[in-house]
């Protein structure tokens, strides 16, 4: 088994969705110029609400990625 | 920038369907009477169970909506 | 299943007597002005001391009713 | 009103699909030997990512059953 | 001093009087298949009301045992 | 000693200047309907930023006041 | 109003009959070498448990008093 | 990817030594009924000590082990 | 209503006035490589001090910023 | 690099003006009796109100000092 | 069994080789001036890096002990 | 005194020996590009269990390190 580093990086992703749909745009937005992502784990869920109604569904994820083997 | 006050209240909202669907009835529900409503952030997850199935998914919200502007 | 929509608010009772009580008067307080109260959850225990003894035993709880059926 | 005693377990749940999905899973898996499941509480949400996709939607749930009824 | 492992289990009881009954409640139904019960950690208490009165206090427990001495 | 009732709300005041007046303008603007608030304890401070600089301090604070004595 | 400041001890009281008798014993005990004892906040409830029942409920709790007005 | 469910037990392990090996008894002794053990996580690290000396390391841990594959 | 990705970082302020000050600095210094900061919110306060005097005043805060818009 | 051991105890100051004087003194009051005082941790920030106004902000910190080098 | 009353302290102990000799330079410290020390707790670990490697292992523990029996 | 800014990054580094190595190997990764490392704080410890032993141990570390002086 490999002794892998990991860093841990926090993003918010956003969608009208639903929260799924959040958290994947977080990681489609990392995936430019991560590669290796791993694990997301969820941190806080929201909504933004205009005129009553859930306008964005939010995610705030903690990102992990390998950034070293040996 | 206005210095709005905003008051926050905690509802717990049901659906049969999904979590999405639970806060968006909390949010229906407190859309009755409160104005404004401005941010719906969840603080617990669960499901009621029922001859071993989900008859509800159940999220508890706070939500915060403006009382003062100046 | 109902689809009921519940909201929380958060009181503290005082007893010279014991947690029980102490909670049990924050439920007889809300009770004069909210029906269909459902769970009392506590979220802090702690004691008025005077004169080296306890004065108050209190506790901090949050109160579900319901709010809307469907 | 019965003063009937709980257990509660942790398991995780895990779909390609959605969080609620997930702890579906997890209760379903749960259900085979365990009847009078009532409530399944969300500990934590989190994606296992390959490829930069979402492999799987995972949910740790708390899972509480009747043990003891009087 | 010996190395024993211990299991830890986690329960919830009830009871129409004290939250201290209830938890001797919960280590009772728990004490009919473990030996060598030792802690009992509060981990939440609430009551659950009805008619505007407390029906039952209730406390979630986890209880410790020794599975292993050597 | 008197057995109180005290209800606990949760609001957020914001200030250009600092936290401490963004807690102030919260209890002012409670102070309209509410009278004989106690206590305000702080849950969470954050700033809203524009242009690189403060534009906001806000700070989201739990106010205690009276409701019932005997 | 005084400008006081307060120090505040962390303690474990236990008694063979309740939650409250286990605080107010570390209470006395307290109360014999400190003076303008304050509050007791609640920090942890356990029990030790003997022969399967309860032997001892034990209190965590912090004890706030007087150490300099001006 | 496989949908596995997981279970998650909770246990305290010992050792005159290290956090390290106590942990490793707590392993150790799960494994001698459960296959498949794969993520220990721990949640609490104390110390016995006896005559002013540490006399046993214990370290309290959340062991998942798969449940059921499809 | 755009569904932007929001990135969060972590970053210590210091000032030998104010923690506002404290944490327009950690902003200041933030904003020379990151340009639309949106919001910093507190994580952690504290005092360094020195010949029993406070030398400088700390904010931890979390600052997130948008990363991608569409 | 010295293996000094620090002391960690808590204490609760209390200013008319600001956060920053209410720490501060905390700070002196703790000053009267310990020397190599060296950080001071915010554990909690509240307001006793009076008719309606800031009467006294109050800061709950954590104060290390050093007691032994080698 | 007794009803003693214990007392808690925080203590930060430190070590260049580990966490657990940190921990135990602290209960050393600890055991000059107090006997009877009974259970250290961990409360935080860190390390003091120095030009890139570590040159300290720091724990933060809460040391109980007994200060009345009955 | 500087009024230094710092930066805060999460690693997770992983060891078949210890902790206090698994946090060594997170430094070392960490080290390769950032300079003036200050501080590594543990978020969380695991251990990774392959055929019932353990082969991996795993610490998450937020590691400080300096961005500004003036």
């Amino acid at each position: 088994m490999s002794e892998s580093v990991y860093k841990i990086i926090e993003m918010v992703g956003a969608s009208p969705t639903s929260w799924e749909d959040a958290t994947q745009n977080a990681i489609k937005s990392a995936g430019l110029s991560i590669r290796d992502l791993r694990i997301a784990e969820v941190e806080k869920l929201d909504m933004k609400i205009e005129d009553g109604k859930v306008a964005l569904f939010r995610a705030r994820v903690k990102l992990s990625f390998k950034v070293l083997s040996d």
